[in-house]
């Protein structure tokens, strides 16, 4: 700005420009409280020039929250390669970096930020969802899951969701502990639908054949067994 | 009606009857379907003596989300008598018949519906989640509970709802199937935590010492065992 040069962006690249500054300042406290003029001044443009490439506070926040949806889902992509307790623990740790990055913009998100209701927001969310569904199937190599497999990843999923919410309602667990207990809790559940059911437990033996003696689940197994005696 | 004389009603007990047919009309469509003309003719009254009552479709939906919000908080409640697992099911039973005679508008208020967004709504939704997590606590007789069975208790209560959620999508699965699955769910989830945990350890083993050998906690361990065999 001191030089006296101020190169001129195109519409594209201010757009991109005032999404991630839109993003950042949700990120950092809740949505609701973030005001135009702020976003404004953090870009270094006029009030009336955001207005200009978005209508609405609104649809500003559902392209910061678009890109903060194709961020997230990207975090899930995970080679095929290893243990599957293993790469879901290091998905795990992607996924509370995010949570961790945007605290205040998830919870606010999830519990029914300022744009819930909009159909496009609800879309997004369920975008990311469903996104987490694809991977874990693929992982596990599963084209056309029976509905107590889907039950299980679906609900495993939104019990990640709750447990981060709730991990940032005062951070009183350590974010590491709760990595691991989202791949015990995945194995948790998916061993009591197997209890349950023939095909689960045949789905389930094939899962856990690979896992190595020092992995996620080899240890949930070890550590319940010392609470049993 | 034919014989002439129709009784007045007074304003509760006329405001009470149409939130007992908007409930009831809201519970079997997607409340987004159903017009106030609707449920005018459904209560055998004009639409503008609805509006009367009423001052619009939002506050008639969050009148009726109340009473169902009270119902559901109702049934949650269960004699402190028996052993835990046995009364937990019980109350799944019971959630379980809630959900079937609500599902359209379970799902419409869960997956975002009308309503979403208003504050009034979000307080409603969280207020039978408290009541949950309060009946809960008491059974366990746990007054101040350690971070960590907080979370197991809400994370669990969250995968309830989801649980329901998928369920009513299809009911590919009995129910009666989920609600055991569910009280199961529960044991694994703090079996879980109890392994990372002393804390949580000993909580769970005093949970447990008084269930019956063919209780469902019971019941889990033995098919768990037969499934790692």
């Amino acid at each position: 700005m001191t030089t006296g040069i101020r190169r001129r962006m195109g519409v594209e690249e201010r757009r991109q420009q005032l999404i991630g500054v839109a993003l950042d300042l949700f990120s950092r406290r809740s949505p609701d409280a973030v005001s135009i003029d702020e976003i404004a001044s953090a870009a270094g443009i006029s009030r009336p020039l955001v207005y200009h490439y978005f209508p609405g506070k609104l649809s500003l926040y559902e392209a910061a929250l678009k890109r903060a949806s194709e961020d997230l889902a990207g975090r899930f992509v995970e080679p095929h390669e290893g243990p599957l307790g293993a790469r879901l623990l290091r998905v795990m740790r992607r996924f509370f970096d995010f949570v961790d990055e945007h605290g205040p913009g998830f919870s606010a998100l999830m519990r029914g930020g300022p744009a819930v209701g909009s159909s496009a927001t609800n879309a997004l969310i369920d975008s990311v969802r469903q996104a987490a569904y694809v991977q874990i199937l693929s992982h596990l190599g599963v084209q056309d899951p029976p509905a107590r497999l889907e039950l299980v990843v679906r609900s495993w999923i939104s019990l990640a969701e709750s447990t981060a919410l709730i991990w940032l309602d005062g951070r009183r667990i350590p974010r590491g502990e709760l990595e691991v207990q989202l791949v015990h809790d995945f194995a948790a559940l998916a061993a009591v639908s197997a209890a349950q059911d023939e095909e689960m437990g045949t789905l389930l033996r094939g899962m856990l054949k690979d896992e190595p003696d020092d992995g996620p689940f080899a240890d949930l197994v070890t550590r319940l067994i010392s609470l049993a005696s």
